[in-house]
C-alpha cells in the first residue's frame, strides 16, 4: 500500500467550511511486487533531523572570511572559554577532587542514566532552600548544560509545538527546539532597560501550542542580570498562561555584584520550573560536561509524567562521566569563597551603524576588525540581534587592554558624523 | 486553521483505486479568537519522544518483585558492569593518563564537539589498518558508546524509514530507533550455528525504507564471534541490498581465543560503515562515558552530507569529557598488554522450558531463582528472546563458583521429566 495526495476541490458551504485540500490513501495493486523487484542502488542521505540541527555561531564563524592583520597578532574575543589562555585555571580543591575519585576507583562503573544517587544528593543540598527545597529526586544530572537542556526541550515540547526564546539569546536553544522540529519564537530583551524582558510583547506569543518560556539570567550574551521585582513579573505572566518555565541559569551568581543574582524557583508559588544549571562556567571547566536539571514542581504540575520522561530520556545515552560525579561532594563543599570572586561575564557593545556607513553589518564590521586590527568579536547577529558585537571577559588583562586600544583605534578611523568614537556603550 | 479528519465513501474504478480514507483540511473561521480567548489551564504533558523512549531492560528489571531469599546473600549476574565488585579495577596506566590530564589544566575548556583533533589522531592511528584507512576526519569522539550508536542512527534514519537489529540483540538499538521513529525489524541469529546470523532472514526483510543494518560483533548477550566468511556474507547482503551498516564493535578484542575477533570495515570494499566503539569494556570504565565512531566510507556513498550530518548532531549536546579525552593518547599507548588478557565476555544460558513446566517464562524462572536462591540474572526477553537467561562473567570467581553451585541447585529441585538438570548450556 502506498500513499499518495490528490487535491480535490470541493464547494464550501454553510454547513462544512471551505476544503483546502484533500489526501487520499490509495491501494496499489503492484506496488508490493515493485519494491520487491526494485534495483537497490546506493542512495545514503543524512537524516532530516541532521538538516535541520543548525548550530549559527559555528555556521557563521565559519563562513566569515577575514583573515588577521599579518602585522598584529590575533585577539579572539568570540568564544566564551575561560580556560583558553591558561590565565584562569580551575580551583586546586578541584583538581584534588578529581584524582581523589580516580584513586578511589569506586567510579568507573555505570551509574544511573540520571546520576549516582550520592552525586544528586550533594547537588540537591547545594542549591536547597525553603522556599524552593531539593532532593536528590529532584535532580538529574546530564552530560553538560547543553544536554540538560535537550533533556528538558524534548520532554516538554512534541513537534509542532513552540517555546519561547529571549532575543538576543543563546543560540543553543534554537538550534535544539528546530533539531527537535519545535518552532522557536522570540521575544524581545530591551536594551535601554538593561535587557530586561519586554514582558507585553513575550505575553503576546504565547498561544495553545507553547511548550514553555526560557528564561536566560544572567544572560547569555547581555550579562544582564534581572531583579527580584522583573522576575517576579515573568512568573506572573507564565501562571497567568500556565505555561512551564525552562530556567537556563548557568551563569547564577557568576555577576559583579555579589548577591544580586536571585534564583528564579525560589520565586515561584505555582509555576513548574526546570533550572538547568552546570560546572562549566563558575568552577571553569566546560569541557568536563558536567550539568543538571533541577526539577520545582510545588503543585505538582509537572507530576510523575514529567518526571518519567525525563528519567527515560537520559537512558538514551546515559549521563555525564562518573569520575566528575564522583568528584562533586568534595568541589561542592570545598571550592573556597575567593576562587569563586574571581567572577567572570560578559559584556556587550552596540554599534552605532549609522556612524559607520561603509559597513553592511555586524559582520560586516567585525571581519574588518579581524583583517586591520586581529581582534576576532562575535557578531551578534548569532544571537539574532544584528548591529551588535560581543565580547568576552574571559581573556588576560593585559591582552583585553590591547584589544580595547585596537577597538577604539578601529572606531576612530572608520567613526563618521561625529567628533569622536564614543558610541561604544560598555557597561561593565 | 485548523485540521479534522472525515471518512468519505468514494466508489472504486478502474482508474482510481479503492479510497481506503481521506482526510480533509477545513478552515474554521472562529478558531483564532477561541485561542486568543482561552482561559488557560495547566496541562503539562510529557512528550511523544519521551513516552515512545523505552528501555525493556530497565522496564522488566523495575517490574520483577521477586525478593532474595533471606538466608542467601543477593548474587547479581544481571548487569554487565566488571567494575562492581572491585575485582576487576581499570590499569594503572589508565589512572595515571587521566591524573597528568586533570594536573596539566589544559583539558578544562571547550573541545570542539567532535572531540580534539589530537584525541581523534590517537584513536585514528589506533584502528587504522592497510585494508581499512583511518584518519582524525574519519573519528567522532561521543559521551559513551550509547551516543555513538545515537548519533549514528539519528544521522541515518528518518521517522518512518526501518533498521535491522538482530535478535537476541542488546535493547538499546530499539529504544533509540523508537524514540527517533525509526521502526525496528529483528531479524535472527541462529543458536545452533553459534549464533551467527540468519543472513536469509535478514535480507527479507530488507525493503526501500531500510535506512541501515545494525551488526553487533561480538555480540551481547549471545558472546558470539563472528567468523571472516560470515562477515563477509554479511557484506554481501548489504553491498547487494545497497544498505549502510552500523557495526556496534565495542566488544572488539574482548574475546576467548586472541585474535578470533575480526572488525568489519577491512573486510568491505563498497559497503559504507560506521563502526561503534569506546573505553567502555576493554579499559573497564564503562562510567566514563568515552565512545567514538570510526567512519569508513572508501567508495564516497556516505560522502560529506553523512559526515557534516554526524557534525551538525554532535552540536547539540558537545562531546565527551575533556579530562577523559587528554587522556587517550596515553591510554592507547601505554596500557599493557596483559591488562587486555583479563578479558571478560558474557555466557549464554538457555532454559529447557518443557522440563520446567512450573515456569511460565524466563521471567518467572528468574524471578523464582531470586527469591529461593537469591541469585540474579537477566530474562532473556530483556533482548527479545525468551526461555533464555543471561550470567555476567564479571563477578570475582569465588562468587560465580557459589551461583554456579545455587543455580544448579535450582535446577535440580525443579527439573522435571529426566535425570538431572544437565539442560544448562554453558559454553563459555
Amino acid at each position: 500500500m502506498q500513499t499518495d495526495s490528490y487535491v480535490i476541490q470541493v464547494n464550501g458551504s454553510p454547513v462544512h467550511p471551505k476544503v483546502l485540500d484533500v489526501h487520499v490513501n490509495i491501494q496499489r495493486q503492484n506496488s508490493i511486487e515493485k519494491i520487491k523487484n526494485r534495483k537497490p542502488r546506493w542512495a545514503v542521505r543524512a537524516s532530516e533531523m541532521s538538516k535541520k540541527t543548525f548550530n549559527p555561531i559555528r555556521a557563521i564563524v565559519d563562513s566569515m572570511k577575514a583573515k588577521p592583520h599579518p602585522d598584529k597578532p590575533m585577539i579572539a574575543l568570540s568564544i566564551g572559554d575561560p580556560t583558553v589562555f591558561g590565565n584562569l585555571p580551575t580551583d586546586d580543591e578541584v583538581v584534588r577532587a578529581m584524582k581523589d575519585a580516580i584513586d578511589s576507583q569506586k567510579y568507573n562503573g555505570y551509574a544511573p542514566s540520571i546520576g549516582y544517587q550520592s552525586s544528586r544528593e550533594v547537588i540537591a543540598k547545594y542549591y536547597t532552600c525553603p522556599e524552593a527545597p531539593l532532593e536528590a529526586k529532584d535532580v538529574i544530572l546530564t552530560s553538560g548544560c547543553s544536554q540538560a537542556i535537550e533533556l528538558a526541550l524534548a520532554v516538554l515540547a512534541n513537534p509542532g509545538q513552540n517555546i519561547l526564546v529571549p532575543r538576543p539569546g543563546f543560540s543553543l536553544y534554537k538550534t535544539l527546539a528546530l533539531s527537535l522540529g519545535v518552532e522557536v519564537k522570540l521575544y524581545n530583551l530591551n536594551p535601554e532597560k538593561s535587557w530586561e524582558i519586554d514582558l507585553k510583547h513575550m505575553e503576546s506569543l504565547v498561544d495553545d501550542k507553547t511548550a514553555c518560556i526560557i528564561i536566560n539570567n544572567p544572560s547569555n550574551p547581555c550579562g544582564s542580570v534581572f531583579s527580584k521585582k522583573h522576575l517576579q513579573k515573568i512568573l506572573a505572566v507564565a501562571s497567568r498562561q500556565c505555561v512551564p518555565i525552562l530556567a537556563d541559569e548557568i551563569y547564577g551568581d557568576m555577576v559583579f555584584e555579589y548577591g544580586a543574582f536571585q534564583a528564579l524557583a525560589p520565586l515561584s508559588t505555582n509555576v513548574p520550573i526546570l533550572s538547568c544549571g552546570g560546572l562549566a562556567k563558575r568552577w571553569l571547566v566546560p569541557g568536563w560536561r558536567m550539568g543538571w536539571i533541577l526539577v520545582h514542581d510545588r503543585k505538582d504540575i509537572f507530576g510523575k509524567e514529567i518526571r518519567e520522561g525525563l528519567v527515560r530520556l537520559s537512558q538514551r545515552i546515559l549521563g555525564p562521566c562518573t569520575i566528575v560525579q564522583g568528584a562533586l561532594d568534595h568541589i561542592m563543599k570545598r571550592t573556597p569563597q575567593h576562587f569563586y570572586e574571581n567572577t567572570i561575564n560578559f559584556i556587550k557593545v552596540g554599534i552605532d551603524m549609522e556612524h559607520f556607513p561603509e559597513f553592511e553589518s555586524d559582520v560586516d564590521f567585525t571581519e574588518r576588525m579581524i583583517s586591520e586590527q586581529s581582534v576576532f568579536c562575535l557578531p551578534a547577529t548569532c544571537f539574532e540581534y544584528p548591529n551588535y558585537f560581543r565580547v568576552v571577559l574571559t581573556v588576560p588583562g593585559e591582552m583585553m587592554v590591547e584589544a580595547c586600544r585596537r577597538i577604539h583605534e578601529f572606531c576612530a578611523e572608520h567613526y563618521q558624523g561625529g567628533d569622536s568614537a564614543q558610541d561604544l556603550e560598555c557597561d561593565k
